[in-house]
């Protein structure tokens, strides 16, 4: 059980913030802390280690059959139930909404905001974690390789996302890890584009951004392929964003700072000319959450630990004109980096 | 543009909250009064109707493409940039982390935490998203008819989930409107069972909730069906639960309270001697969210205005050995309600 190393690495963090106690309410760190999945839960994690898990009618079967060991109880108003159990207790302040603070602290007057703790923690991963998303990146390299065979001038770029998250599904993705992102020819300049109706011609670069999510971790790839013979600027281009994306990917070593990760691949791209044409950081850490820390980018200052997945995805977007894109979802090692994503990162001309 | 209108409503009931605007942060919110989807955008709405829409670098081109009649402005601190736009500004208290709060509050100490306003704008919708709830409904629809000939014994409640949302994606869905149920045999005593690996056994009933989501809006459609013969007593329950589906739909009408539309199809159940056994309300709105108000259920006191869509869902479920659900997600209408999910309600024995 992973949930009690979990909650004690919680635990180490609270006397720093001068709490006896936290009281964690985002969904996502009460299933990190508990492993229950809920709408409606709470968790209060004390100094010592305890835990006291709080839910409705709906999952509190669930919560005594899988999350014995973190004392749950029920309670339709779960905040309430415990936000008096301990001395002096934090609330997530990055989370719990200022009506709700505001109803808690009528009764409980010494409540006190903390932003980040669990999230925090959440960083660096266990092997299990790590095993989720070695199983969600390699779905999402299936289903990019049965995808890849369809595209062809004349489809659009909606079909290619549902074809997509059709194969992700049948592989045994639990869902899409995020809304797909397929961008043809000049869409491809903008890098949060929504497939759209626009039908694939020939000589586009076509960039599908998209991954599984397996057990709750969520996989990131993103790969820009040729569908018939580009025109040779499209070729440097891509050419370009593979070069930095190896740069940054090999930069990625435990105890690299965020900003010279960044760095790595974003020199890569200035030296060319094109530093406008990155606007984006580097990357960022995946897990429970498909954006979560680490964040890299310039001036970024935190250190990479070991243990960490991230992504690697430069990028280089012409207004107008078109763009590529790169990434891989890789873990930081003490022996250098793992690649979870291992499609191949050759220009592939369809 | 049902924007504009949508924004006059929102402004009109800004003198009850005695402000002068209201800065709108929730995405669904600020999707509703703008159009825009982005995961960093504001929206500021005064008095007079005028609208300033904030987001930042990432979304700003397709703001100012798509909702020029908001206003857009380019910003990262997007509700840092809005706060001191109008004399007496409310957040939404319901949203807005107590972080956020605590860091705007410096510089803007007269914000004014006000809670569910757009919400409650919300419940009443335009023909136009009528319209995307009719499509979402019909996709729902024609996936059931897909799938429900491919459930066998041996089929397991995953798979039976993947092809319900593999089949709504093909036909046209963004995505399923939210992780999908499907129950058999005892599991479908549990209201929100998650799909395991389970193999449908002959004689087994089975309960698949389940929606498609069309333009940001949520259909929601539960039916069960039988496998083979089942047992006379999961006819009965079957029939019972039709029942008191019916009678909840007939209550349907403009102008009856939420607790009433409940009571009608609660009375069937319990006049059956299993109160006990239907534990969560008839039903909820559909919109934007996939719950959303009007809430129907014991006590719930408001009237149900024209236009809304919502579901009607009861159920019974007996503990460890099976369970019931049929739902339909209809409009208010003056002349009665419209029914959008078409799926026969029959008992199919497949």
């Amino acid at each position: 059980m992973p949930f009690v190393s979990r909650r004690a690495r919680v635990a180490a963090a609270l006397p720093q913030h001068d709490v006896t106690a936290l009281l964690v309410t985002r969904p996502v760190n009460v299933r990190y802390l508990t492993g229950l999945s809920s709408s409606n839960a709470a968790v209060l994690v004390t100094a010592d280690g305890e835990a006291v898990l709080a839910t409705d009618s709906r999952y509190i079967e669930t919560a005594r059959r899988e999350c014995a060991d973190a004392g749950p109880i029920e309670a339709r108003d779960v905040t309430g139930a415990l936000a008096g159990r301990s001395g002096r207790v934090a609330i997530e302040a990055h989370d719990m909404s200022v009506a709700e603070y505001h109803r808690l602290l009528g009764d409980h007057p010494g409540l006190t905001p903390v932003s980040g703790l669990v999230e925090e923690v959440r960083t660096v991963k266990d092997e299990g974690e790590i095993e989720a998303l070695r199983r969600a990146c390699a779905i999402t390299d299936d289903a990019f390789s049965q995808v890849v065979e369809r595209i062809a001038p004349g489809v659009t770029e909606r079909e290619v996302a549902r074809w997509l998250e059709s194969a992700m599904t049948e592989l045994g993705a639990e869902k899409p890890a995020f809304d797909s992102i397929v961008a043809s020819g000049p869409n491809g300049a903008i890098p949060h584009h929504s497939p759209s109706g626009r039908a694939i011609e020939p000589g586009d670069l076509v960039t599908m951004d998209f991954g599984a999510r397996v057990d709750g971790y969520h996989a990131d790839m993103t790969r820009t392929v040729a569908v018939g013979r580009p025109a040779d600027w499209l070729r440097d281009l891509y050419e370009l964003v593979r070069q930095a994306q190896r740069a940054g990917r090999r930069a990625v070593r435990t105890g690299a700072t965020a900003h010279d990760l960044d760095a790595a691949a974003r020199g890569v791209i200035e030296e060319a000319g094109h530093a406008e044409h990155f606007g984006h950081g580097l990357g960022h850490g995946v897990g429970l959450e498909i954006h979560e820390l680490p964040f890299l980018g310039p001036g970024k200052t935190g250190r990479i630990d070991d243990r960490v997945p991230l992504t690697v995805e430069p990028g280089v977007y012409l207004p107008g004109r078109g763009g590529v894109r790169i990434e891989d979802t890789l873990v930081t090692r003490a022996d250098g980096p793992e690649l979870l994503t291992l499609t191949t990162k050759e220009l592939l001309v369809l």
